[in-house]
């Protein structure tokens, strides 16, 4: 039976890990919080004493961390994954980095012969409770085709974008839209409200034309009565809007719009809103305007 | 039988004066080309000699006009529909234009006991054809109840938004959301190409989530193959952000990310794209980044 | 001895008239404020009962008015200046308006044979009190020679910029770049003062630098100490920078970093800054990073 | 007499070295390419083997170096400046880089008992070779003190800005001041020109008034003119606008104009235009209102 390390244990990896005990597989877990290790326990997966063990003892690893600078010493560090991993390994890290440590790792893991692929995940904690996440991986054809029964009880939809670091660029692109969308909708809110009309009845109109999304779709009556309740957090996503500008400057490109939009995103974060749901960006509109007592 | 006097029977106007025969309307209609004249005719319609005429002898009047001077001149001008039109009818301006002016229209006819709706309409000429538009409409309850008859044939979704001027202003938000969808999924597109990606591949998974729209669904594909045959054009949606622009001015709001999206409208308008559909968007987001050869 | 017929005797038109005086000028004037009469009167001019008097006695004829509607109306309005002026009369409406209007102001005024040049000012209250404005004119070069002696006790620097609208074009680009620099400057303020550092010492350093301008040189100083009298208003320079989107409109460009920040001035006048002198763009900027407390 | 350790040799080091030099220092200097060894002993400095021996040999240590990537592994890395210097060194740090970096790099100075400071310049290569550079220094008083004399032969403007980290920070907030005035001036050409004016005439009037800043004043006539020899590249105010991100992003605030010129010196790079003077922002700003041919 695949024995998958599992290092990261938090609100997405403890579920995560906690679906793939259920589909079977015997999961050896790591993190830094003793909690997150016993309930890996309590479940019936194995808690071991350091990353390294975790790795070793692993045919398949999974990370599931935070930012950029854990996935360097988690995986590159001394005793890390890429160190403790028997030659052969599969190694996903799951997750949302910038796309040059991603390639990064793939090149590091190559010449010590493990298959790295960047697999970073949409769809939240309750996506990752649920086992509906979006999964976009990238690497080689033939290591996607063999992470795929892991991959399984994980997401709903899972897609292999490219290769190394692809995941990790369409996930930006996909935090990119997101974080627009819910900016371009802040807007419209904030123009229909301070022309006097009710904005549940323009944004249902907006919904079912060309205008339509799924932001729409599922929070514009939460955004208009002002519920902001996560969801994902602003603080997620402005780390997220950094990994958008990282992958721009490393693709040489423009983005403008992405630009302003991630200007807002870190507004909100400035201005106490980093633990709301991303769809507090209507805030940020509103306070820009003065609706929201900006100016006192 | 209910009388219709249509001023403009162009792109749009043409269809829907044809829609309105079609339900069983008797139609007067005026136009400053004769062919569109001649075409109503054919239909079964009356061409009128002016706009006076064909206001005078209707029980509902709609002008489907190009512009807000065209509006003022036809409706507010010597001769014009609130000059000619018998007190007690109801007129409809279904052209887009800024709110100001349909509020102004309003008050204009209430003095003259004409009962005015603004009732911009979205869903192109094709939506025109099929007779399945989406309808704005702002203006009293009553006389949009008595319009309702009228809005049938040519809408699918008819909707009351508020007093007079909201359906503008409800039309504004669309188009800035809709224009700053495209703006994202260009950014996104530049993106994913720079880096080496299928774009398909990684539109794919978007439309698939939290990041999905209409305009994802629609021309995801026709974007990535830069097939821009309109639709609705760049010029137009241009013509449109400027009244995204006097509508948040009237209503003294900050648009920052309508206003950024405004001036890549602008750009693609510049660049010689005006008549290309209005994802042609994309053509200024990569020419920006140098991938379309702006810099030869 | 030229007679000067002044028709706008507010804020600026008031100062510009008593200097006119002074340089020796009859000066026939028109408010529709009482007390702006008597003063003039009370300086040695003569109150005229309307804008069309005035007009009808004088050599030269000056309007100074808040914007375009009501230049329309006084110039272009039955009785108005040109209906009223005599053949051969010089016309420098010295307004700050759109491009678009001062044009169609030259073409009305050549088809009566008045004589029309657009004139908008910088500078503010001080310098139309001091005659230090700067006048930036379009017209004739022959016109700009014959209105050079009316124009000399009024400002220090006097440019004839182009034909007819030139003046208004340049106005705009002054104000976008002026703008711009305020919007410039606050943002590295906020970014100095939430670095911890003093924001006045960093400043001294840019301002002797190639970051140095005006804009440091006058008013750094204030804006660290949060000073913000008047000066130029926010509420004018929101003005302003309509007039800047309607140029690039008329012109068919794309001014991107001028349309965000129009979107910013727009809400510190939003913010209820409309008052304040237009370097309290600072507040946008410290109000958006949450350090004037926009969060609560 | 004070022995300095000079690393780094390059365009900018190189002539710095030789200032010290002529001002009577002993300089022994290392950079990677050989040429510019010989250069300094040349010049009558001593070429080292390497960092470490520059480091170790000095009483004052000053790296120059391209980003931080490089100076972290010159001063950080084993056998390093912080490994190899003698405790009480001072070591001035004058590369620009993230305020970031160049805290870590004086906590980590402390620990060894070197006296760290952070003294990115201004000025460019110009400023190099004539000793003029506008130095702005991060670092104890006391440090700033003890290095005055060895920074006099290098700049005409030396300022202690504030404690560790607050050079850089000065520097981004000059860089994102600079490199937006760029954009709006170019905003205006663009507007002005679009509009049939001659913009040398249009600036001219800028150039006298509030809008007035030494860029103007420095560049208007070769902007025009497009004219773009650097000067000071592109490809380096795109790093440097990197660093603006940067320093926002640990201050935590939101710079909406930085990230939108951000996003334009990017799309100038991305354009081909890397190695052209910052002054080629016009060619941004002209392509994208298609004036440069962006849409052939």
């Amino acid at each position: 039976m695949t024995k998958i390390g599992f290092i990261g244990l938090g609100t997405m990896g403890g579920p995560m890990s906690a679906n793939l005990l259920r589909a079977g597989f015997d999961v050896i877990g790591f993190d830094v919080v003793p909690a997150a290790l016993e309930r890996l326990a309590g479940e019936g997966g194995t808690a071991a004493v350091s990353a390294a063990q975790a790795a070793a003892e692993a045919d398949v690893v999974i990370t599931m961390l935070p930012d950029h600078p854990q996935v360097e010493a988690v995986a590159l560090g001394d005793g890390g994954v890429l160190d403790s991993a028997k030659p052969g390994t599969l190694y996903a890290d799951m997750s949302s980095i910038r796309p040059a440590t991603s390639r990064r790792l793939a090149e590091a893991g190559a010449e010590r012969g493990i298959r790295v692929l960047d697999a970073p995940v949409s769809g939240g904690e309750k996506g990752a409770v649920d086992g509906v996440l979006s999964i976009m991986v990238g690497g080689s054809e033939e290591d996607f085709a063999a992470a795929a029964p892991v991959f399984a009880p994980l997401g709903s939809t899972v897609v292999h974008v490219g290769p190394a670091g692809a995941g990790q660029t369409v996930k930006a692109a996909n935090q990119l839209v997101v974080g627009g969308t819910y900016a371009l909708v802040a807007e419209a809110i904030v123009l229909l409200e301070a022309s006097g009309l009710d904005a549940g009845s323009g944004l249902d109109v907006l919904a079912g034309g060309l205008a339509g999304s799924r932001v729409l779709e599922l929070k514009r009556t939460s955004m208009v009565a002002r519920e902001f309740a996560p969801g994902f957090r602003i603080d997620l996503h402005h780390k997220d809007m950094g990994i958008v500008a990282d992958a721009a400057r490393d693709a040489g490109v423009a983005l403008p719009v992405g630009g302003l939009v991630a200007a807002l995103i870190a507004a909100a974060r400035a201005q106490g809103y980093g633990q709301l749901d991303h769809s507090a960006l209507l805030r940020v509109a509103e306070n820009l305007s003065g609706a929201g007592g900006g100016a006192a």
